[in-house]
């Protein structure tokens, strides 16, 4: 895949489902927002998951850090259908600086919601997801399916 | 999550995605299209795809046969976000008898592509899952959310 139409897509395309494994083998899925900065996702985990029970992609992450992230749409039209699909290593992430300023803001400009609602306040918290593998596929032409999902954003 | 909302959403909803882990602990993510037919799941095997490698999602459920299926609609209104995700055992599954013509009928009742082509031809596979937990979430009302998204399909 063309890493210009990579970068479109994580920029602008709104959600992920997210699937880790716990030691057990046990998968794990969940839908997540994100941004991307760099060559990383980041995911907020928002302050009420936090402060209770820990999130099980979070106890799952420290037990293996491998992880599945699928971006695609599904369409009654079959012609148009598309994933695209991540694999690499995540990890809990706490900016620092500067930084927790740019992730809120790029996560802002994605989505009109964190405009209003600081992240940011006592400790913000982010899943990291690095990748070091892309998959894709589409029943017809890759590129032409994607940009027009994302023309439809 | 009431039964009778799940059996319309399972019966209705077109696309779910599928989590399996391999041995490696290395989680793998798909989406599926599948069927309802008592208390399990199904999801077709094409041809063309069974008769080259072996699918990744094949060779993870021999194994390991736990999976993990999400079934979700991303809204860029929040208040609307809902997913319910099934946890079980999966396995390849040769229907035999009538039960071949039963889940054709099945998927082309849901799917009109199926319709067209016979699956039945030669040797149809199909992967089985049967889920022993029901996980569910919600912004607001499961409920409300989640028959809206069926009537808007």
């Amino acid at each position: 895949m063309d890493d210009g139409l990579l970068h479109d897509l994580l920029r602008i395309w709104p959600v992920g489902r997210l699937a880790t494994a716990d030691a057990a083998h046990q998968p794990h899925l969940v839908p997540i927002v994100f941004c991307l900065d760099d060559a990383a996702l980041y995911s907020p985990i928002d302050g009420k998951k936090k402060r209770g029970q820990k999130l099980k992609r979070l106890q799952n992450i420290a037990a293996n850090d491998a992880f599945s992230l699928l971006l695609d749409e599904y369409d009654d039209d079959w012609q148009r259908l598309w994933w695209v699909r991540l694999d690499g290593v995540a990890g809990v992430y706490r900016p620092v600086g500067d930084h927790d300023a740019r992730l809120h803001r790029l996560l802002s400009a994605k989505y009109p919601q964190y405009r209003d609602v600081s992240i940011t306040q006592d400790d913000p918290v982010y899943l990291r997801l690095c990748w070091n593998k892309v998959s894709a596929w589409s029943e017809t032409d890759l590129a032409t399916n994607v940009r027009r999902a994302l023309r439809n954003r």
